[in-house]
């Protein structure tokens, strides 16, 4: 494949950018990757791994000369990164991110980049339960969506930058930035919450060892502790930066919640049966959309990587 | 290996069921199998796939003359069947079940069974989202727990009974009868419940098309569907008898899940930064628990039968 952009600079060295990385060595597509962390030891273990062409000190020093800056910071430390960055950014440089909410990182970014840098809103929708230099992988983003939040951004540059996720494998869409925060509270940050909710609970339960609930947590609980094992820094980040949407959505699953425990109380049996026929239905579409298997393994299965 | 008992019936040919008849054969403990269903279509599909020595139209009929009698119906279905196999029963048979509650089958089943025949409840924590007679794997108990609740059962008895769940590749603990249901409403009773509730949010939300929560469904809500796509007979049979546990874990819960709420009107990302990192401990124990794979690849890879 043929280069896309001729030096691209990696803000942060967590899993994202390091599958980022990785998916770009296997596309050919950035002639120089230029690597930064604030972590000291990231930075070494990044080199050591060889992870990225040049491993640099500084953020300012990573995006000099840069055609393509992607900043993979939790989005509470996006505004710092961009006030460092700005005065060091190459004219006609595009700008983007991978956080977990858009809104909040516009309004965080936007206002500190200069005339002339395109500013290109990103989120892809890929992850692990890992986290650092070493837990990425080239495959991550195969057959996922990464959602741009272009807001007006120049149309030349964007379809050169959807060219670019395309590359490392993902399917590629455009949203608004407010209607993206809402799907994602939706699919990933309240059920987020929830996860970590429930482990939470299961560990303060006196009646019940920790050890009897890592013994016993064959399906259902087992999927859960895979979800709230994902970084805790990005994670406080993305419910303070989409809280009105995750609060909305928290506000209706727990409503909902009340209504098939009082179902459970006075043993009405048809509401149960009826509704999870229901939400069968939707673990259908998903497979057919080709966003899980069907295998009948219940996640037991090893790596394919 | 050696035979353990010369005649088991199978009462109720699903998931779990069909897993033992596989799992019997490749382990050779059984002389003959001998299943029944009530639906006349998934005793065809059982004799279509040879998953018996002998498919037979009732329950009364599968009993006659077998050494092991395991009940693999929903847990609301438990007490008709006892009642009807009762007068059939061979003196000094095994009978078992493997109901995801065990103080309600307890109740439902013994006070039917007749003198001098063994009853020792069981229960594999094992699972997938599939359910009816196709949807079974020999390998679906390997290394996964099997409860046995025997409560005062022969002891000899109960070691061979023991014995024959190794020989089907499981992990085999005993328990009291009200402590199972304690520990299975925290680790799989309430972790259903919740999402199937978030999975049925997701599913009302007017402004979130269905297409695009099965599109944006990555990391997340996709381990909730999964699990929300369970059998909803037996879920429903499974909140309605084991009812109290379930509704004290929710209960917790809730309460839990306010405060994190909490959190996030006010902004404590410190609560919730702590938080999140003592859940990722209990991540931790799970994997080195040999209960789930450390592989990076967040629920993505394919079967591994």
């Amino acid at each position: 494949m043929a280069v896309i952009y001729d030096r691209v600079a990696l803000i942060g060295l967590g899993l994202i950018a390091s599958s980022m990385a990785h998916a770009m060595h296997r596309a050919g597509v950035a002639g120089e990757i230029v690597g930064t962390a604030r972590s000291e030891e990231t930075r070494r273990i990044a080199e050591e791994i060889n992870l990225c062409d040049r491993v640099v000190a500084t953020a300012a020093e990573a995006v000099d000369g840069a055609d393509l800056v992607v900043l993979c910071v939790p989005v509470g430390a996006m505004e710092a990164v961009a006030k460092e960055i700005a005065p060091a950014l190459k004219a006609g440089a595009v700008v983007s991110d991978v956080g977990s909410v858009k809104r909040a990182v516009i309004e965080a970014v936007g206002p500190h980049l200069p005339e002339g840098v395109h500013f290109i809103p990103a989120h892809p929708l890929a992850g692990t339960e890992h986290s650092g230099p070493r837990a990425g992988f080239a495959e991550l983003f195969d057959n996922r969506w990464c959602i741009l939040v272009p807001e007006g951004a120049d149309a030349g540059e964007t379809v050169k930058y959807r060219g670019y996720w395309e590359a490392l494998g993902a399917h590629v869409d455009e949203m608004e930035a407010e209607h993206h925060d809402l799907v994602l509270a939706v699919t990933s940050h309240a059920p987020h919450l929830i996860a970590y909710t429930m482990v939470g609970v299961a560990d303060d339960l006196r009646r019940v060892t920790d050890s009897e609930v890592i013994k016993y947590s064959a399906a259902g609980f087992r999927d859960f502790t895979r979800i709230a094992a994902s970084d805790p820094t990005m994670w406080r980040d993305v419910f303070l930066s989409n809280k009105d949407a995750t609060l909305e959505i928290l506000g209706r699953f727990t409503e909902e919640l009340f209504v098939l425990q009082r179902a459970i109380r006075a043993g009405d049996g048809d509401l149960l049966h009826d509704y999870f026929t229901r939400t069968r239905a939707i673990r259908r579409g998903i497979i057919e959309a080709g966003q899980d298997t069907d295998a009948p393994d219940f996640g037991r299965s090893g790596a394919k990587r």
